[in-house]
């Protein structure tokens, strides 16, 4: 493993947070590690990892645009997937190859996305992770070798529980550093406070941005009613920190007078992970980053210029 | 606000109807206040005025396409959307304020769909309307500020009611004046029977189609064994009758050669309202106007001279 | 019915295996006959023939690009449509009016399709089938006069059965068989063996793809853990069939070297055919050739030249 291709897994894992930096990357990793031992499922750290690998290296044997393999634009995909995978399927070798497989496919699909997007100049964020995270995991109801746990089982929608959280100041905080956490599908408070100088080096725009998106999307979300403990939980925010990034730091150039724009998008993207929720409850797979894609690729559609 | 931006608004009623006419669009939005009083829910036509007046000014101040927005193409989407909004949420503050939210988002969903579908150069329609409301209906599953009410319960598809209903000729009179009414969400034939008129200002061949599409949608959702009281309530009628308006007196040169066409193109919006009625089930969300976006999306393609 | 018309009907009864013979065809729709027979639904070959006839017949009459329409290309997705409209729904004549109909409006969704995939330059494989007949069979739910027996009642997603079956070499000879025939919604092996020789007329690599696509596929749903009856029926194989056929021997020059990417696409095949199980298990109608029509595309995408 040469250092350039140790340099793109690591520039892929701060593309998760659509930034381009290795060191950056080796923060969030660590960053990652700590939660996944922390949530007493450290394979979760090594399924990042070997999707991480996999997916970079899928696309240099197969000669994808050398660039975009450089700047880990074909690593972050596969990372997610990897974890996602770890994390939702129980232990076993089976699940191993399952992962692998996973990452292979989701690099292929992460090519094939940008063939169709690039119509329409829009970038493939996190899609080519959301599609086949879903599949694999819709897939794995029917396997008995990978006995999906899944997040609950599959039930037709229904209200919000009547949780009385009581909401202090601290009780915020972490749920606000929780909502960078669960961007990699981790609630774990320290994983999410370790991230954010992970941002700063890169741009103290993203990192401000990342917090506006928690701290708005925590407050939308309460306010219009949701369960305080999937709020806390940062259940809502994780999608929100991504728009707020995409937004606000990193398709346009940052600036105040963009700020209401970005609001917006953090709202509605709280919108579409409750819509999301409730859509996607009678098949039995979570939402993963979709709200975040869906909004981003809206709100950036809505800026063209007439042709 | 300016005669030029209230001309603007009437014009965005009259194009719910595929028309661009403001004297149209007063009869229309009379037509519909009545029915939302004689309802009950007055707040129905408030709700469709506030969204066709936040969507609009939007359009405005974020300064898109000014002939599109003085022709009312940003003014339809978000009034049907405060309309369902309004109707399918109980009457809150809370309530108003996530309308608001939807209409400025559906202007923006609006302007995103519209620089993808320029590609295949087809017209949104009515899909940011279809598409923003059913995420705000599917999200307000999960917050009890907002609560739900929902068209009934969600549930696993189901056949039809054994339903026995008389029919004679004023049940029937009155059922297809109820299709042309339901477009805007309302089950009442006086509303229906002031809009023909608003549609004989702009075109005869607009108001024979919209009949049309209503009186033969009836009698294939009856003939194939639809739940008549469902038929006779509108439900199965207000999407073809766009339909019927759109392929045979909008897109084309109306013409009796075109006929056939456009009745298939009615005929098939019955299968897809009650295809929509089966998929949707489970997530408790209606099928809105997304049949009559579907197949005369469908239908306007199957035309294209070969490239 | 001239010559040239029979002779493009009968290619489209090849062009479901992707191939553009009328000789193969023949032998194929004999296939199909005897397959048809025993299963004692006689119906469904006369509703195959008469799909093909419908969809040849419009595209004709609407004066369809003739070169497509001489090869089968408007023939063989009204042929499936109208096979599993006589196989799911009971034979009654209003079966064979909304048959027809539902064969019109395949043809029609077979050309709309195409004029969007030519901007990305896919074929539309079985796509235009998938979408009209999962929208024929969600409909048939609502209406009593067509009484969708479906494919069992509409569930939320469970795991496989615990079926203890015995794997012998006949058992496993007699799955991969039924693998072929499934294409065609028919569980026989005689069919599938009666096609065989139809593909060997054509492309000896069809053939030969054909079946590796079908043993792949067997064991790796097997190795997975997936319901042994249900492998065995086919139900786990005659999309990876069809991706074997298309990735393997149709869109690219056939070699060895390719042997490993069609291999990948074929385990994926299994994957996403078991997703859409648990993804449609809600609403009650099943993945048909979806996951052929879903993987092929995105395989092809993947290996495009960068702009």
């Amino acid at each position: 493993m040469t250092v350039r291709f140790l340099d793109a897994m690591l520039r892929g894992v701060s593309q998760v947070f659509l930034q381009n930096n290795p060191m950056s990357g080796l923060i969030v990793l660590t960053a990652v590690s700590w939660g996944a031992v922390a949530a007493r499922t450290p394979q979760a750290a090594a399924g990042a990892v070997v999707g991480l690998f996999v997916g970079t290296l899928t696309a240099t044997v197969l000669r994808f645009p050398s660039a975009a393999v450089r700047n880990g634009l074909f690593g972050f995909n596969p990372l997610l997937t990897g974890l996602a995978i770890s994390i939702y399927l129980p232990p076993r070798i089976l699940t191993w190859v399952y992962l692998v497989l996973g990452a292979v496919v989701c690099t292929l699909i992460t090519r094939a996305i940008a063939a169709i997007l690039d119509i329409v100049e829009l970038p493939v964020l996190t899609f080519p992770f959301v599609l086949t995270t879903w599949l694999l995991l819709l897939a794995a109801y029917q396997f008995t070798g990978l006995g999906n746990r899944g997040p609950g089982e599959p039930a037709l929608p229904h209200g919000p529980g009547a949780a009385d959280v009581h909401l202090t100041g601290a009780f915020l905080t972490a749920g606000i550093l929780k909502d960078i956490s669960e961007v990699f599908l981790l609630g774990n408070w320290v994983t999410g406070a370790l991230i954010l100088p992970a941002l700063l080096i890169t741009s103290r725009w993203a990192a401000g941005f990342a917090v506006a998106g928690a701290v708005v999307s925590t407050f939308v979300a309460l306010g219009l009613g949701a369960d305080a403990t999937v709020v806390a939980g940062g259940l809502y925010g994780f999608s929100a920190v991504l728009t707020a990034v995409a937004l606000g730091a990193t398709f346009y150039h940052p600036s105040r007078r963009r700020v209401p724009y970005v609001l917006l998008g953090v709202v509605f993207t709280v919108v579409v992970q409750a819509a999301l929720g409730t859509a996607l409850g009678p098949v039995g797979v979570p939402a993963l980053t979709a709200p975040f894609v869906f909004v981003t690729w809206l709100f950036a559609l809505s800026q063209r210029d007439p042709a």
